[in-house]
């Protein structure tokens, strides 16, 4: 692991949660001293849900994730860390079939029912031999820790990073646990991000998938650090049923309402450190767009500025260099007037009616500046339509991490 | 000025053009020691034609250039280096009315043929008086070389960039020059760019402008830093018909295609001296995409990669990290088939039909990334669309230069 990120945060107490087995393993996929594969076994009746990656070029786990989750039923899960097996064509096919296969022989379940990951290097095959080896360690393992899991799926990250939550649902109380590695690559619609939720609650799958895109259209596809979007983002939800609450199919279910939140929570939390975990990142950017066309503009708007090198360059150098954001506005393709437009720091506008503000004291600003969270607002003065979207700033750690990763 | 870029080149000795007397003076539109106003005077009967940023937070310069442009006629040119003028709201528009207003006073001709631009920091309006004494004093001024005017307009350029061309044109040898600045905030759709073309030409300015706009849609709309647009950008070709050809009209006229080839050699030459000159650039990258299903479609998979931070900090760290080219080639948002794709480094097929290619043999393209111009090509296999795009790397110096430009 690099340095710990400046804005890293403590990995959270996390429950069990009856029904999910995590063990970790080595399978030697990169030379070094650190388990690298993770095997998450899941009760038998688990109900999964998932987003992936809409990059064209995606993984042949990608796939498979997107073709199996169509079943809704889930037994186990497999994360290999350090190489990607992107882009490696027939011979990565036969690597996750070879996993595929190991995995529904040993607990006697369909290959449909198997998810597997891969992060790391793209184009290089995942060697099969050392799959098999390592799934066979893992087999035999005992049952780990969620850091220890955490830790196991990450590559470049330098903090572990979890989320916990809980609902009462059905006079149950449900348990959500998620964990997410991903700091580089990051990009709306998912990002070199590999995400996975595990509760209690006994949920449907469908609609499972219609709360976790929900939550993933709010949380995930908000968050960016350098406007890449990775070949083989997954978020898997997995749902064990062991809290024995009546199964939840719809949101005229009792506490529906409450697991829907504690989801979107959980998928906040983790895109958020996502983002703390930035490649480089100093600061934590958030960026709220108000007065928009519609909210797909705003958002749009909240992107083009969370990916202007210039503006997080600028934030990176603690400079009240509003004038960027104007730029970036104006870049984005969206409607938006310049002589209607406002924008702020935290709560002090520096701009608006397409002018610096009268009032604009640029003292408080360069003080907020200074600190690791900062707050950019920008209003179009246009309509109702609003977002919110999370980043980082861009400094000589992005450089220094970026120009020196394969070699 | 920084140091200068290491892709530099040097300024070309560039001819007089008949009816173009360039002339430069101190504004002190900042506390810099330096000329920072230029001052082109065009003689009666010039006409223009001009190509303006995208980017609808605007300037007034690029409103007034956008509508003075219709009339086709321009008498003269000022830029002010420094301070942009751009998101200053009425303010803004006073200083542009009161320059505009001096010079069409001094040269007796109408508002409408004078071309305002300023290029700087955005948000702080233009000092109405220090322009007017700028004038003054640029009015009574000696004429000056094309290098001294180029460096006058330039901000953060590193170094003066200068381009020239002939034709021949029914009979009569015809000049072009150009001059540019700009090294951040570039993109498609223009960039930090102010430049400026001037010939002897007689043309007609519907056709000038015809010609213009294809040029730049090949040239300067294929050129990318950093992915930002700015709200100045401006190119104005200026033709004083002093070499008394017949004026062209159309590609009909005798040396249309001379000339046509010529103004879009100008473009070029200075489209590739902004990259060169791109923030912190060590590498000139030209990215060539064949085989995409439009030439549409290729120039935005072309920009998707160059406008990539994984590829550009991949070729900043020599590292044939080709993968994060079949990413960006995937986040393009276009047809693409991951099983069909091939990439390369100048001519060495690094990958082909979905994978590592057979042949493959990192050495020589070791060698080739060890160089200072890089040339990456992407087959997407799928149609006949082709588009050549160009940036450069991201490096070090693109943070320094960008954390730390205004305070």
């Amino acid at each position: 692991m690099s340095a710990k990120s400046p804005l890293a945060v403590p990995f959270p107490a996390m429950p069990a949660i009856a029904g999910v087995t995590p063990r970790i393993a080595r399978a030697h996929y990169k030379e070094w001293d650190r388990c690298d594969l993770t095997f998450v076994e899941l009760t038998e009746g688990t109900t999964v849900a998932g987003v992936t990656t809409r990059n064209v070029c995606c993984s042949t786990e990608v796939e498979l994730c997107r073709e199996n989750v169509k079943g809704g039923r889930a037994r186990a899960l497999v994360v290999n860390a350090g190489n990607s097996n992107a882009f490696t064509g027939f011979r990565g096919r036969e690597a996750v079939d070879a996993i595929t296969s190991q995995v529904a022989a040993h607990l006697g379940c369909p290959h449909s029912e198997v998810f597997v990951s891969s992060t790391g290097v793209i184009g290089v095959p995942l060697p099969k031999d050392k799959a098999q080896a390592g799934l066979h360690a893992v087999f035999n393992a005992e049952p780990c820790s969620w850091e220890d899991a955490t830790n196991t799926i990450g590559t470049t990250d330098t903090f572990a990073k979890g989320a916990v939550a809980s609902a009462m649902v059905d006079g149950k109380r449900v348990e959500l646990v998620g964990i997410i590695k991903g700091s580089g690559m990051i990009a709306p619609d998912m990002a070199t991000m590999l995400g996975y939720i595990f509760t209690d609650a006994a949920i449907e799958p469908a609609f499972l998938q219609q709360l976790l895109s929900e939550a993933n259209r709010k949380t995930f596809n908000c968050i960016t650090v350098d406007s890449d979007t990775s070949t083989s983002d997954t978020i898997l939800a997995f749902a064990t049923g062991k809290a024995e609450n009546a199964p939840l199919h719809s949101f005229d279910d009792a506490g529906a309402d409450a697991f829907a939140a504690a989801l979107h929570d959980v998928c906040r939390q983790l895109a958020h450190l996502v983002v703390r975990d930035g490649e480089g990142a100093q600061k934590f950017i958030e960026i709220e767009v108000t007065g928009a066309v519609s909210d797909d503009s705003a958002h749009r708007i909240g992107l083009a500025i969370a990916n202007s090198p210039l503006v997080k360059t600028a934030i990176a150098g603690e400079d009240a260099n509003w004038g960027r954001v104007v730029m970036a506005v104006g870049k984005a393709g969206e409607p938006a007037d310049r002589d209607k437009l406002a924008i702020r720091f935290a709560d002090k506008w520096v701009a608006q009616a397409g002018l610096a503000a009268d009032s604009y004291d640029e003292a408080p600003v360069a003080e907020h500046l200074k600190g690791q969270e900062i707050r950019i607002g920008v209003d179009i003065g246009l309509g109702s339509g609003t977002a919110t979207i999370w980043t980082c700033d861009l400094t000589h750690g992005y450089i220094s991490i970026n120009a020196d990763y394969r070699s």
